[in-house]
This record gives C-alpha cells, structure tokens and sequence, in this order.
C-alpha cells in the first residue's frame, strides 16, 4: 500500500528522529488547554498559536464541530490528563462552508456506488457556526466546568480573532 | 471566559500573523494525504512527519481511533478536496493504552454528577488497535479505494514504524 509520499515521510521522519529530544515529557499537556479545529491543511496549530510539543492537546476534524468523537476526546483529555479550558478554532475559506450536502452525498454515489444518508457538517454563517459548537461544549454535563473560548483563524492573514 | 493561557495565545498568535506569507494556499492538501492520529500533545505532526503548511489534511483524536466522526472527516477530504492516500498513527505511551473505562466512567460521575455510559477507547494492545484502525477505514465503501497505511509513532524517540 506504500506510495511515494508515505516514503517521503518516514525518511523525513527518520532525520526528526536523529535530533529528537522531548522524550521527559509526559503526557499531561503543560499548558492545560486542549484545541479543536479543523483538519485543514493550512492551519499548522503549534506555529500559529505558538504552541510547543507537549503543551495541548489538538483535536482536528472536518470543519472543527463539537462532534460525539469530540466530546469522548474531551473527557479523556480532562479526566485523565487534567487540561482544565478548551479553545475551538474555525477557520475562514473552509471546505465545509457553503458546501452543499446532497451534491456530496452524489459525489458518494459517484464515485464509490454507495448511499449514504450522512450530515457533513456544512454550513452557512462561520461565526455563529463556531458559537453553536462552544455552546454545544458548554452544555455537555459530562464535561467540567471549565472555560471554553471560540476562535476564527483567517487563512488569508494568519490571524486569531474571538468569537465566543 | 479568558485565561492567561488565552492571552499567551492571542499574543502569540498577533507575532506570527505580522510575518504571515501563506495566503496564496488553496484548501486542497498538497500531497494529497490525509492523516489520522491522536490528541496527544507530544506529536507534533508536520515536524515529525516533514509536512509544511498547507501540505496534509491532519486529524486528530483521543487515541487515533476510526471514528463515525473520522469517517465523516475523510469523506469531506477525499469529496471535496481530493485526498487520496490515509495514514493512521497511534502512538507509544498513551492515555488509553491500558485505560479502565469504567474507573473513567467513575471519574466522570464523580466530578461532575454525570453518569455516562460511553466508550472511551480504552485498548490493550498498541499495534493492534492500529491494525483494526485500518481493517475498520479499508473496510469502509463510502471511503475511496485508496491506500490506508497503519504507524506506530514512539514518544520516547520520535521515530515512526510501520504496522499495517
């Protein structure tokens, strides 16, 4: 199943590994923020938050939603490595935003024979879009009391601003 | 809502975005690959893998797990901004690796007044639950046929090995 590019990393990762020296940290994040925000591939978390290997937690999937798979990482990350405040990042210029669910889901049938009835996550306004996933975290009684801030990052600039 | 945390990063952030030159960066991932890993706060996923911004789509979650929500993920990377190659990474020492989910269980109800009765992802044997991770995405027919490959990353030396 290899390919060139999958080469390409483990040789990249090879000459990481000849330099590595982080191997005293553990796994409870220093900082004690875990982030969730999207997949994409502009957003390179640690350099546009000034972030440092083992300071947080990141969470990342399609569109940053506070998705059931969210939440379980959350828990995880609170009850057994004590981050204590979540910060969600949605991003300008994502896939998701504006997309149109059923010609996703025909490009499903397309290309690969199969139905699916799947919600992708799209959606129209990206402020209230991030708000309604803060929220969605507020709300979870399962998760502590802690404090949970909303982000937009702006692809074209590199530049945080807060939303909730 | 804010922390200290908070500012740093707001502060950090106004540093990075004065310098910002990736604007010109469209959504596609430039290698086409999407990866799969965990939250964990050690793995810093471009540098160890070689990857630069706007390179890979990343996503990520409490132990690397084939979620409904990674699945969803991947269908938005492949659809509509045509990825075609997944690499999944679990790693060495992590929190779910010998967890007890129903002492987790008891953690939760405990700080929060919370019965819960997810499943947290608790797992036992490292390269085998990268396996199944992989048998689950290549098992998937609203997934593209493409390759799925299964790593193992190593805290301790920052090296990748191939499991599946």
């Amino acid at each position: 199943m290899a390919s060139g590019e999958f080469d390409r990393i483990l040789g990249e990762n090879a000459r990481y590994a000849r330099t590595f020296d982080r191997s005293a940290l553990t796994a409870a994040p220093l900082t004690g923020v875990a982030i969730v925000t999207c997949m994409d591939a502009r957003i390179d978390v640690e350099d546009a938050l000034g972030l440092r290997v083992g300071d947080a937690h990141i969470i990342r999937n399609a569109g940053a939603l506070a998705s059931a798979d969210v939440i379980r990482s959350l828990l995880v990350s609170q009850q057994l490595l004590g981050t204590r405040e979540v910060i969600v990042i949605g991003h300008t210029r994502c896939g998701l935003h504006g997309a149109d669910e059923a010609a996703l889901r025909g490009k499903v049938a397309d290309s690969t024979g199969t139905d699916t009835d799947l919600h992708f996550g799209a959606f129209d306004d990206l402020d209230a879009m991030v708000r309604a996933q803060v929220e969605t975290l507020r709300g979870q009684p399962a998760l502590l009391d802690t404090p949970v801030s909303g982000l937009v990052y702006e692809v074209e600039t590199g530049r945080l601003r807060a939303v909730a």
